[in-house]
């Protein structure tokens, strides 16, 4: 290993230039105008992947954006690790409120300011260097390695998913390593070994066939917004929990070591209250506020909508109402299930005076990795040796949804060595990414292909 | 009065003809653009006054849209009465789903079809036309009369309300006359007696200090909408009484008397809830709809919005949720108090976790006539002789601020006699007047002007 850290370190400058040139490419996948730049970088990671030693590199065209693949398998007998990421980036609006422009990378306090620095470009780039490093020093690498980089994480890797289902034998390996999650804090190795799932619905409640005048008709008939708001209401009990019959059901809880880790973390209640700006937290009763975020299924309004929002006071009473409610999920909640669960209760508490819709808008899987797994355990190994203390296992609130179709078709641990930090404004004007978490990012992907291959 | 019925029966297709005229001039209100056609309104409305035979006829200059001012006060000992009624008209958009354009009055099965023919121009030209009758009949009104005409009613009579408030003793009178609601059915002479009142109230919940994640962070913090769905929720009990603790305390229950009034009048339940579309109808127990609607307070949501209300999902736990909620009020609530009741029992169910923030937008007097004034009395006996049948004694469950003003600065009993019908579209495309109803509504103010002058 000595060999290959010297490489990294020596070309620790070099490797910051060239991230620069990935980041000049405006890939924005959900744009139209852009079209032309995602070819440019899907080109640049190819090229890149090329030049650092990988074989078989090509671009393969999918209905949307290309995914850039490619191989080195020869080391027979050892592990196959597939890597992803994504060279895609988000819109770049309010494009005023960036203190440079968000294509022209810029170091200011050990931090690149630019889209996609931490989002993917940055975290997905450590690995091809890890590789070069391998290449440069000893000619090979010590397992069997494929990558798989894509353009469309941002607009919900619909492609990736279809190729996945469709190419499992291409794909295969042993375990899937993805940095595109966030370090515990600036400085602590972090391994997320679990996301939680959605089931996101709709749910429309009409009353009268028409906008009524809230004088004339008012107290005659069921207002659709009171209703909506009352139906709310019942979805939840005064200590947090949930009340659909059968929610909890499946759910797997969080055993002994996983709340003793999550305890061991330092948080500040206080802290967390302060940055939100609300004077006291609350959430599901008997549970942590980090539980209650990484590891305890949960319920939110994420939108409501009805009658008059303008400025000023107009007397209606609306026909419709409709929220937007969606519904976190934690091992081994299924969202198709909840989704019907939530459906049949919300039918049951509806008045019949008025008409119910309700819609499923989109589901994803939870997922947990065991803290046992071979290359959690490698990975958890290499962060601690190049970062000099003990891994932390944490959990992610959200979901990745392209994280369990690998582990669901490839049957692959996920690896989610993320480098990136909460505050570094990923989707948001000013994005950038710690050029030290960059440079601890590429020694660990190193560590970890040698860990791996033991 | 048989000359005078007389006249007005021989001068029917000519007072048509006149309407037309008044009707092709469109003095939207609202509107800067027709600013001319408010000066052009005003000065029919002058001209028409002055011709009829008014004394004193006079434009008076406000802050916006003139008013029209006329009197004939030669009858001393005799009772004085105001005319009340507005020549400004509601704007026409969509101006595609009128069937013919809204301001080229068009008669079609007995109704004449044009913005303003209902409300209020039609209805407020019956008076002057009666008026007319009994100057070119007998050369004098048989009691004192005034005219107040404003061009703002659409917009709030904003200006209207100053002047009455500076203008005591000009307008001082037994009674004010105004024609701007509807018959209960056609052809049934209807007085309405009382209007209900109104407390009208924003309220917005503030969370975290920006919208969130919802999988990063759902569960460690109160939602706003959640929150103020489930407050909405602790307003009403299963039985749609409302819960702020003294909300009813000042409300003057429905006698006997108007409790047999209301079920006399043709009503089905069935066809209510099948006009509106609706599977069952709902609200306060122990009430039937008419006094739902007229005569007991109420309280409804017109609007609420929080968090993202575009198609499809997005995972936002938004920091901020807002809702309109209004309260129909009946006599003896006041407005400021029950806003008042309304913000302290909202304070005490806030959770601690959020920021609460409450606006009185708007208030209106609740009133109701005693079914024994005079006025009332002159009025429902010329209703009967003019339409051959016994006057319905009804309430409306909207607000005329302008008649609790006039009632309370000028202590006039206000006198409802209005010959609109609610399917007239006021507000709507293709709004139109009964032209019956237009001729029986010159009948019935002549007949009135005699009876109250008794």
């Amino acid at each position: 290993m000595e060999n290959i850290v010297g490489y990294i370190n020596a070309n620790r400058e070099k490797y910051i230039e060239e991230l620069k040139d990935f980041l000049k490419i405006p890939s924005i996948s959900t744009l139209a105008a852009n079209k032309n730049d995602m070819l440019t970088a899907a080109n640049f990671v190819s090229k890149k992947l090329d030049e650092a030693g990988m074989e078989n590199v090509k671009i393969i065209e999918t209905k949307g954006h290309p995914l850039v693949y490619a191989d080195w398998l020869h080391t027979p007998g050892k592990p196959t690790l597939l890597v992803y990421g994504h060279y895609d980036v988000q819109p770049v609006d309010p494009v005023n409120l960036w203190d440079s422009p968000p294509f022209e990378p810029t170091i200011k306090d050990g931090n690149i300011y630019a889209r996609g620095a931490t989002d993917d470009k940055g975290q997905m780039y450590m690995h091809i260097k890890s590789v070069e490093a391998y290449f440069k020093t000893l000619g090979k690498l010590p397992l069997n390695v494929k990558f798989i980089i894509e353009g469309e994480e941002e607009i919900g890797s619909g492609n990736l998913e279809e190729f996945v289902n469709k190419n499992q034998e291409m794909l295969k390996c042993d375990a899937v390593m993805i940095s595109d999650t966030s370090l515990y804090g600036p400085g602590i190795p972090t391994l997320t070994y679990g996301l939680r799932g959605l089931c996101y619905m709709e749910v429309a409640v009409t009353g009268p066939n028409r906008d009524l005048h809230s004088g004339t008709f008012g107290g005659g008939v069921d207002n659709p917004i009171n209703v909506l708001a009352e139906m709310i209401a019942k979805l939840k009990d005064s200590n947090g929990k949930i009340k659909i019959p059968g929610f909890y059901k499946d759910v797997i809880n969080l055993t002994k070591k996983e709340r003793e880790n999550f305890k061991t973390l330092p948080f500040s209640e206080k802290q967390y209250a302060k940055d939100l700006g609300v004077k006291e937290l609350n959430g599901e009763k008997g549970y942590s506020t980090l539980e209650r975020v990484w590891a305890r299924p949960t319920l939110d309004c994420n939108g409501i909508f009805g009658g008059f929002t303008g400025d000023g006071a107009k007397t209606v009473l609306p026909s419709k109402a409709s929220a937007k409610i969606s519904m976190r999920l934690v091992p081994n909640q299924d969202p198709k299930k909840i989704g019907k669960l939530f459906t049949s209760y919300m039918k049951k508490i509806a008045p019949k005076t008025i008409k119910l819709e309700i819609k499923d808008l989109h589901g994803a899987y939870p997922i947990a990795t065991s803290l046992d797994d071979k290359a959690t355990t490698a990975a958890a190994n290499s962060l601690a040796k190049v970062f000099g203390k003990k891994t932390v296992f944490m959990r992610e609130g959200g979901s990745i949804p392209i994280v369990v179709t690998f582990a669901k078709k490839l049957k692959a641990a996920p690896v989610l060595m993320g480098m990136g930090l909460n505050t570094e404004n990923l989707h948001s004007p000013n994005e950038h990414f710690n050029l030290n978490h960059f440079h601890l990012g590429i020694l660990s992907s190193a560590y970890f292909f040698d860990e791996f291959s033991k």
